[in-house]
């Protein structure tokens, strides 16, 4: 039952991430191509670096054809329908939430695979879930939002490092994952709601 | 004969890729430095990311002097003669579109040879002929051309595919790549000739 | 004794590099999860870059608890202390000097252990003390530095050469490294009190 809800997080978070990619790059009024390729890398920018930085290859979405056939589908859609898609704002949101849960716990549990110390995993795993945003950001000459705007890389380090609290513990592993995914979720939607951001550090 | 086609056509896209990210960079007004990685990055960035995500490592410029040499050259006479060079428009074009065929094939090989799916190995093959130029313009600080002008990325989709049709025909394989060479080349001439490019895509 | 002189530069110049990775954050009023992926990603990008080109994995910060540590306390010394860290200048530019010397020589030196030849063990090392900066640039959306302005790269690849020549001779390979980080220091040093740059280069 939770691997079939992680599944269903895996779907949601890479369609959310995919559209949103979509959407940055319809606004710099890109061509389909554009579109398509901010897409993808919003999608799989994050896992890429993470697999690149540990060592992983080929890097794993170069065998899985899922993602690429969802962050595909995503893209045409919101090509096609991506006036309709901004009324599903907060089914969006939701999605990229949860998503951001899942990636962060996938990159912590790679980490860990590879017998990383507790500060890596947890890098690792905010890595894999942030810097697809920060790639297409890059890509769209913008300087990346998560450094600047609102509480999105800070949710998922205090989930990863609850994650790895838990993981300490006999709880279950789908359990603590589960837990891990709504604590990010919980605290995107509240920074979100209350508008909460980290305060800009100046030169004085 | 074919084999010793395929060089030259290497030795010249090379040199194109070269000298049209030097001028991009002299554009910019770089110091001698900057023109060089430019030129550098260009003509080698494509092939680098193919390499690094599907873990060929070191990657093929590092073991390949002649390229260095090429690149190296290329980028010292465009900072010599740029405006000279700029007379050889044409040749420069010519030079660029069968490049760009080349490149798209041997990305193409390099996933085939790892047995990588018919959508990946011609993705493969796209990064290899594009991404030189997506580097660029991130160093440079553009929105990367071939997101928002032109028929490029999908002079090489449309040839790749070909390519990866004609070689499940019993065709020699270097009279398959010089087709779609050519048949690349005659889709840049067209879309160049006819100022054709894909449409914007807009949010309404 | 000149092992422990390496040491205490190999953590100077991270300090150096970290600290001005920050400061460049700060100035584009990043928040402080940026500021402190900014000072990251300035100390250890040109390291990871030239890892991933030859193929270390994972790449070399991942197991390298201290520079994560050096790095992470410089940046929230830069957060807290910013102002009066400005007035360290000085002594910023003499460690951030130190430590471009004595990065060029851990990237020549990686180059040479993998056998390549003496043009692309410099390239490496210039990558290695370099590169961090351009990620740094390209990231808070500025043409890399080190392409536009004063003598960086070039002391590096100056340097780069003495230190593969005195590599040749039967001098002591830790003198060699000092003389070379010492000869990167100098020129570094008259660069900027003579306010020296490279000629820029513009089509006609």
């Amino acid at each position: 039952m939770y691997s079939s809800f992680l599944n269903l997080i895996d779907i949601l978070g890479t369609f959310a991430f995919a559209v949103a990619g979509g959407f940055s790059a319809m606004e710099r009024k890109l061509d389909p191509f554009g579109v398509l390729i901010i897409a993808f890398v919003t999608a799989i920018g994050g896992g890429t670096v993470r697999d690149v930085l540990v060592g992983n290859f080929p890097v794993n979405w170069l065998h899985n054809g899922n993602t690429i056939l969802i962050i595909f589908v995503s893209a045409i859609l919101t090509m096609i329908f991506g006036s309709y898609l901004k009324h599903l704002n907060t089914a969006l949101f939701i999605f990229d939430a949860l998503g951001l849960g899942l990636f962060t716990i996938i990159g912590i549990e790679v980490g860990l695979k590879q017998g990383f110390s507790a500060g890596i995993c947890i890098a690792l795993g905010t890595i894999s879930a942030c810097f697809g945003g920060v790639i297409r950001d890059v890509l769209l000459n913008k300087v990346p939002l998560i450094f600047r705007k609102e509480i999105y890389a800070l949710a998922c380090i205090i989930g990863g490092i609850a994650y790895y609290l838990l993981k300490q513990t006999h709880l279950n592993d789908d359990v603590a994952k589960v837990i891990c995914i709504l604590m990010i979720f919980v605290i995107r939607f509240i920074a979100v709601r209350y508008n909460l951001s980290l305060p800009q550090i100046q030169l004085k």
